[in-house]
């Protein structure tokens, strides 16, 4: 079945740097008001209510595959969705709010790692859902937010630029950190091995705020609860996504967590976080998502140019850097959707036949 | 008189990366909230005011050097003070917001690049009651914000995570962006010119959103506008620094800058940026804000690690990575100024005497 589902799906195969026919690409974010059918939805419900609503969570993921035909699809859901079940309370005005942000061991200790059949039983049956009505050459990916970075909303409270308030809580309370890092880990395995048993057929860890550490404060604090993760995820049998947002200086210590794939956002060339990365990792990235404002010649040259840096070693999946702005025109999309097919055809027949370099 | 300055200054000496007898300390933002003088005044006047009354703005200047005896003073200001003579409306609230951003070539052919004695008379007032009142060992930088930077606010319109729009004008219209950093870079180039003229001892440019951009877009609309500044400066006989915030993989491009100083945030170990930047310059760096949080033992372990990361080679400045947080405690502040101090003058003792290897 695995082997099966890696032949049909270019995205599977590349997830473990098997050969493809063509650059399997798809977009963070996908799934949102960039798309005209997207806020049609959201006319009639808010945000959370979609979330938890099975029929329309899978209707909305389903639609840029539709619309684009990408190679993969993700599960459409909030990093913040199973947190709740934990004992916080997060209001949405219009991000994640937490109304008591944590900030004492007491509260840390408090919390407790629920069983996501109990606490999300909406987000499984989505799951199960798109397991169905999803395309082979379009599998589900199931997703999750890091330890880390769900520390950061958690402890600041709200979303801010620098989370300031949550990375002295770090430096100042080194012990209930770690312990709230590994309660979030513990509740992201069992969250992740529920959508797999679900349906999903690989998963992702979204570790947004990366970037605010330093290499040590990431190898000392942040990095062992991605690691726990991934060990856990092991077994799960499914390919495993880890993406270090703005991670440039980490991606040394990155390449150890155990991820089939490592997210790069388009602060690095591909060639460099390859290099950085070895042989054993795939790649996912890199456009800058603002390139999408460029004209067609210039977003055609860039889109190359990723092609490029990637090469034509096996394990790319072309992605952007981060999410897409919702300002951007949908005929973009699908402009960078088929250049990435046509393009990466071409090359890898092409460097099949010997007859160009390396492409980078 | 410049050589002078020099053997009284150890953070004149460290930007010509001459031998100092301590590793010379300043903190971004030391002028600010978390100082209980600071506050004092702000309770009397708002911000706007304060930036443009000489008297007001050299007292609060002075207030970190009285307190703690930091090895230079930075200037204070606002870095959207200098871009209002262009003919942009800018309002704090509490951010600057402009009033109407820039989105056309219309608008960037009506700017104006303004004689600062006329747009910023009290800027320069400031410089020179500085100039006659900080002692010789904290000499006064002054600063403007890098081209890009003020190019994010002015098209943006105000403060965001990601300056989307920004970011989509400079692919949408590189060529009306290009016009815009030329007469930003100009602006920025009398601008300190007069501060030079003025009194200030070193110059700084802030470029704190280059981490936005790709090493390419970088390479294409930011650094031109880099280097047309300091090489326009070269000539004014003082110190120049460079801060790309986020920069670690735009630090290879930054080199060529012209600056005596690359800025360096936490993100990289100064190691690191010190072998992609070479012997040619100095580097100013790189402690987290978020570790004047941490405890003392700690907070010692952090500060001793930063500088044996720089190494025993001359032209280190001792520096934050970011602003100070406003929430930071005084007495952290001081421990960090008193532990540079002591930690350098012991460990360039050693190194004078071989007693210790690289210190990496």
């Amino acid at each position: 079945m695995q082997s099966h589902n890696m032949r049909a799906s270019p995205f599977l195969a590349a997830c473990r740097r098997e050969p493809v026919s063509h650059t399997p690409v798809w977009i963070m974010r996908q799934a949102g008001r960039y798309l005209p059918e997207y806020r049609k939805i959201r006319a009639e419900v808010d945000f959370l209510t979609l979330t938890k609503t099975p029929d329309l969570a899978a209707e909305v993921t389903i639609q840029p595959i539709r619309r684009f035909g990408m190679d993969a699809a993700i599960l459409f859901s909030d990093i913040m969705t199973p947190v709740e079940g934990m004992g916080v309370s997060i209001e949405f005005a219009p991000g994640p709010v937490v109304k008591d942000p944590i900030r004492s061991l007491q509260q840390v200790e408090a919390l407790v790692v629920p069983d996501p059949e109990e606490s999300v039983p909406f987000v499984l049956e989505t799951v199960g859902i798109l397991s169905d009505e999803l395309p082979e050459s379009a599998p589900l990916i199931g997703f999750a937010g890091a330890p880390f970075t769900l520390f950061c909303y958690l402890v600041q409270g709200r979303g801010t630029k620098t989370f300031a308030e949550a990375k002295g809580f770090l430096f100042a309370e080194p012990e209930a950190s770690r312990l709230l890092l590994d309660k979030l880990a513990d509740t992201m395995i069992a969250y992740l091995a529920a959508q797999a048993a679900s349906g999903a057929k690989a998963l992702m860890l979204f570790d947004s705020w990366a970037g605010l550490l330093s290499p040590e404060a990431y190898e000392t604090f942040a990095f062992p609860s991605v690691k726990r993760v991934m060990d856990a995820l092991g077994s799960a049998d499914v390919p495993l996504i880890y993406f270090p947002n703005q991670g440039a200086t980490l991606l040394e210590t990155a390449r150890g967590s155990g991820a089939d794939v490592i997210g790069v956002d388009w602060r690095i060339p591909l060639s460099k976080a390859r290099e950085v990365l070895g042989p054993d990792v795939a790649v996912q990235g890199n456009l800058d998502p603002s390139a999408l404002f460029a004209s067609r010649d210039e977003l055609g040259r860039q889109i190359d140019r990723v092609l490029a840096e990637a090469g034509p070693t096996p394990g790319h999946i072309f992605n952007l850097g981060h999410g897409i702005e919702r300002t951007t025109d949908p005929d973009s999309v699908a402009f960078l959707v088929d250049r990435v097919h046509e393009t990466s055809s071409r090359e890898l027949w092409d460097a099949t036949c010997g007859d160009v370099a390396s492409g980078v």
